[in-house]
């Protein structure tokens, strides 16, 4: 299934409309390519909303000279413009008296005061967020390119396990260079973040970076890692035992399992975040702990590795129909080890939808 | 030769008591890393500059407990708090009527916003750049580090050719990771960029990503990439022709070999930066290829990939001694095929110092 991007335009055009503005400057990238594919480092877009019919004519991508072909092959169905400062020409542009929304969780205070002087009779309105609003539900496009990411995770997870990857005596940085080639064996276009690979006490630090701290039984071995396809991460962590296990491993392998799995089981549309939370929370607290779990249960996942909705104690909204997030809760025991159990999934209606497929049982390798 | 963070935030704190404030908030995360040491993904650092001995005291770094163990490792010598939101809890905290500095090409609109509320009595001046201008000179850690790196590309590039990774039939990609893992193996911590091998046709496109086209006998082949040590990035680029060069190809070779030695041995402090790239472009427009040359001569380098000073036909100001730049001209014949060299150098009063030790003969793999 084709992206269909004038769809996406349409609905941000809606949300514009209903705030009486009749544009949107778009200049964070990750929303250019949302909303019309384009993946150059440097463009501006404007959003005509001053009517349903002309809107899409009037809407104009600018981005530079390096991208003359790829702008005309990834945007075939707008107007392109070329220039170096793509968000000033476009400003320049502006009809007078026109109220133009900017995504002031991205513009800088300079550009806000440069591109003030640069259209001094229109206005300028601070408007956060419009556009993530729209990403927080995810189109089948969408869900089938993280379906395509977690696939090449899960591929290459357990290629790593079958070929003995996790054997005692190799470093976490080996591992986890392994992984990553694995991801883009399997189909990954890129890795969605630096993979965490953190082994004995290293597992007690939710995110550590791969040292040539040696791999030795007896020890968690905790992998935190994602693939990108089409510009959509996946993400997911695995805690495995190397060679035996011991019971204090078990305990807290078990409740870091109950507890992710009441995070799963209270994702549904129309859920409070912090509800969420608080249901694979309360299974942790209830063991005593609580003090434990350092972070909050999840999080958004898509064209960015973290996006909205975020999924904490202290988050506010509720989870639509559609949404991509995380559940990841973590018990971590300083010294001595620590256990993250984290899928990727869909809220539905029918319930989640888990694109992570790898077993969560406690594996011993 | 270990980090002077402390030189470092001393000569900021010059910078502004010669500019009547009596403090930066830095959030920059970059900016963090090199006043600081540390690398985290959460920090707002306050640098208190009211006077110069109890300066230091004040002074105080804030992050999120997920970094309670790595700050008073990496950040010994300040003072740390623990918070979430930490540049607001340093805003909070600033003493009535002080003039403290924001970084305004940073901070967004709705922080500026945000910020100005929780710190009604203190003026905080939108101020960019500052600690970007000190960054653009470095020291002798930071130049360690980057010839570290540019080591690593090198020695990585060497052992690609001597196994005859760039031979006919392999694909970009497959090139692509090879050079990336061998970067790796040859002791960086991580790639710059996404490595840019261009083969063919493609190598007409200044930026363009690996692809299953296949390497082919009497083709130009392109990488542009680098190795990250320490923080630091290196950057280069070479072409190379497989197992034959036409007489176009070779012209064409020469041209650009002959631009960025104009580039390179116009190199020297004081020296403006828009005639240091008119000094290689003059040569590419004298054969009359000017129109093919179709972006900036070259680009400030370190703990970002692209920092500054820009080196381009538009640019303002002039390089400095320490400064760290890439010389990088090409030229573009759509269809056909390009030529880009960049080095990474050292601007000295002396001349310029070459990291990047690879030949740019013209090889033929």
């Amino acid at each position: 299934m084709p992206a269909d991007h004038g769809s996406r335009r349409a609905a941000l055009r809606a949300a514009l409309a209903s705030r009486d503005l009749d544009a949107l400057l778009v200049t964070n990238l990750t929303n250019i390519r949302y909303l019309t594919g384009f993946t150059g480092s440097n463009a501006a877009l404007l959003v005509d909303a001053t009517d349903d019919e002309g809107g899409e004519e009037r809407t104009v991508i600018c981005t530079d000279g390096r991208y003359l072909t790829q702008v005309g092959e990834q945007v075939p169905d707008l107007r392109a413009e070329i220039a170096r400062a793509s968000a000033a020409t476009l400003i320049k542009s502006l009809p007078t008296a026109s109220a133009v929304a900017l995504e002031s969780h991205v513009v800088t205070v300079d550009e806000f005061a440069a591109w003030s002087l640069l259209a001094p009779d229109a206005r300028l309105d601070p408007v956060p967020g419009l556009v993530e609003e729209l990403r927080m539900v995810k189109d089948e496009h969408e869900v089938g390119l993280l379906r395509a990411a977690c696939a090449a995770a899960d591929s290459a997870l357990a290629e790593l396990i079958a070929r003995g990857g996790l054997r005692p005596g190799r470093t976490e940085r080996e591992v986890g260079r392994e992984l990553e080639a694995l991801m883009l064996d399997h189909g990954a276009d890129g890795i969605s973040f630096e993979t965490i690979v953190a082994t004995g006490a290293n597992s007690a630090i939710p995110h550590h970076r791969p040292t040539g701290t040696v791999l030795r039984g007896g020890d968690f071995v905790k992998l935190d890692f994602g693939a990108e396809v089409g510009g959509y991460h996946s993400d997911m962590t695995r805690t495995y035992v190397l060679e035996r296990a011991a019971d204090w491993q078990r305990d807290v392998y078990a409740l870091v399992e109950r507890s992710q799995k009441a995070g799963r089981d209270a994702l549904r549309p129309g859920a409070e975040v912090s509800a969420v939370d608080g249901a694979a929370r309360r299974v942790i607290e209830d063991a005593g702990y609580g003090e434990l779990f350092l972070h909050g249960l999840g999080h958004g996942v898509g064209l960015e590795i973290h996006e909205a909705p975020g999924i904490g104690k202290q988050g506010t909204g509720t989870l639509l129909d559609g949404a991509a997030v995380t559940v990841e809760p973590g018990v971590y025991i300083s010294g001595r080890g620590g256990v993250r159990i984290e899928d990727t999934l869909v809220v539905r209606e029918r319930g989640p939808e888990l694109l992570t497929l790898t077993t969560k049982d406690l594996t011993v390798v």
